[in-house]
């Protein structure tokens, strides 16, 4: 008995379907399955028509908020494959008991995780800051002695957080002569053995570290996680990076250590998302400044529309989703 | 049986006992081995009576030159092991004929690999140019408009040369998904598809490759080998990664074209080795220098002496050299 073809809707902003789904990709998912239609809203009867027919909604960055109302106006829907990272707030907690949902998530996390692990290399040889002297100078001078004990060998790397992002920092810091110390209050030291780390209470990380990066979820209760006291902790010459989310770190308390010369930093977030003008951040030779793009941007997002096709695919042939949402862990993921 | 405890003299110039041979590592050697001397030239009496009773000599940076004269002096010698990479400034071919000749060139090596490998990641995102654009604006701003076809994801990397630093950036760079293409004219396509990556003339690879890095060895036929018309085979918007010779590149070419924003660059070498004044690639934000600190530096150091201290291990245990010199590819290697 073959299968009936799935029925597809696309579900999300616009600029996300173009940017994730150029024409090769989205030809992808008519090969697998039935497009019936492109929806950025499910209110107009356009939509409404074309949630009456979906087995599966493909969503994204900009998706309309599925609740149980969306869910009744779709009765063959039985899937929900989100080709961005965090679902919480596309879809409400009755939905994702419902309807299977899968994440690009483990996807989103890799561009992250490839940015972080490039930028421990570079920063515990202080190979920026050398850089930005050298441009100021634009003459030999002595780098050791003037950024003592670089060197990627007999290094210390703080990680803070086990998550899918943490947990690839490490993967590719393997092939590295690092020593890599774990924080994650949810990570067992079995657990922490098996990721071939050691698993630490966070002040011990920050004191003991060459670098420290921040890779914990965005919660009420890590907000402001590494705060003026933990800053305070980090020896004399190291680097804080984070990837992850201003809120997490005491902004404040980092710009006077880098500002006094004693901390490097190396921040795709900040507080606010930009920062002002002006703020000493962004002058620093000990700074590099990125706008937000660690994670998925240009090609990047074509990884994630990959997942989807993948999942797509598995869904076509009865097979079960790779990357099914953990109902139970939504609390602590980001 | 017992071995007599060999005896070993170290000959390199101070700067560089103290940096590769700092006291815990100086103290390994001393457990092995008995250190009869320390010299910084082959002439002196003290020096002669060193030389007379060495079995091994620890080379390194700055090493006074061993002929077949310093040989004569050096009855007992049997090996020499070099803490540097290149030993052809320090021992002649008919030395190298007559006694063993290991050299930490694999464990050099490694952090040239490293600086690469985390270079080529940024630069498929033009990580550091958006950043020194978004210290220049401080404000937000589109960067997949203003760098097209950013991400570390469906791209090509061409590795000019499959030499010991070429052969570990692909190793590293196996842990992304990112296509390797090679070109070496020593390397044969089964040599190629051993290392998992597709052999290609250069000039294909130049104008195929989103980032180039050069990893050829600096001899006389090398000169010039991304020459002007190479130059120009590179599509807008790639990058060109040097940490090998800067004489391999035609710099003017390259400066033009950076100029004119065609293209990146990422160089930890340039002719001369430290630029002159003003030269224009020390402003541009799509480059970024480095004054010659791709290779061993700081803490990276401390490996080459370990590999010393491995080998000298092994000599006393009468096993053989792991990194014994290859007298017939000399012609072939840096």
């Amino acid at each position: 008995m073959t299968r009936p073809r799935l029925q597809v809707v696309f579900a999300m902003a616009p600029d996300a379907l173009r940017r994730i789904f150029p024409d090769p990709r989205r030809a992808r998912i008519a090969e697998i399955a039935d497009v019936r239609g492109v929806v950025t809203e499910f209110e107009s009867d356009a939509a409404r028509t074309a949630l009456a027919e979906a087995d599966v909604l493909i969503t994204g960055w900009g998706s309309p908020f599925i609740d149980l109302d969306v869910l009744r106006a779709a009765p063959r829907l039985t899937a929900i494959l989100h080709s961005g990272g965090t679902i919480k707030p596309y879809v409400s907690d009755a939905v994702l008991a419902r309807v299977d949902v899968s994440t690009a998530a483990a996807a989103n996390a890799v561009p992250v995780a490839e940015y972080t692990a490039a930028m421990i290399v570079l920063a515990n040889k202080k190979i920026l800051p050398i850089a930005a002297r050298y441009r100021r100078l634009q003459e030999e001078f002595d780098v050791e002695g003037a950024f003592g004990g670089i060197g990627n060998f007999d290094k210390r790397i703080g990680i803070v957080g086990a998550s899918k992002i943490g947990r690839i920092v490490i993967e590719l810091l393997r092939a590295y002569d690092l020593e890599v110390v774990v924080h994650d209050p949810f990570l067992s030291a079995s657990d922490a053995a098996d990721l071939g780390v050691q698993a630490v209470e966070l002040d011990e990380l920050l004191a003991t570290s060459d670098v420290v990066s921040v890779h914990a979820p965005s919660l009420e209760e890590t907000r402001n996680l590494i705060d003026a006291r933990r800053i305070g902790l980090m020896p004399h010459g190291t680097t804080l990076v984070n990837t992850a989310r201003g809120e997490l770190v005491d902004q404040s308390a980092l710009t006077e250590r880098v500002v006094a010369g004693e901390l490097c930093a190396i921040l795709d977030v900040t507080t606010p998302w930009i920062l002002e003008r002006d703020h000493p951040l962004y002058r620093h030779e000990n700074v590099i400044l990125t706008p937000h793009i660690a994670g998925s941007v240009g090609t990047e997002l074509h990884r994630l529309a990959d997942v989807v096709a993948a999942e797509l695919g598995r869904l076509a042939a009865g097979a079960p989703l790779a990357h099914p949402i953990a109902v139970d862990r939504m609390a602590i993921t980001a």
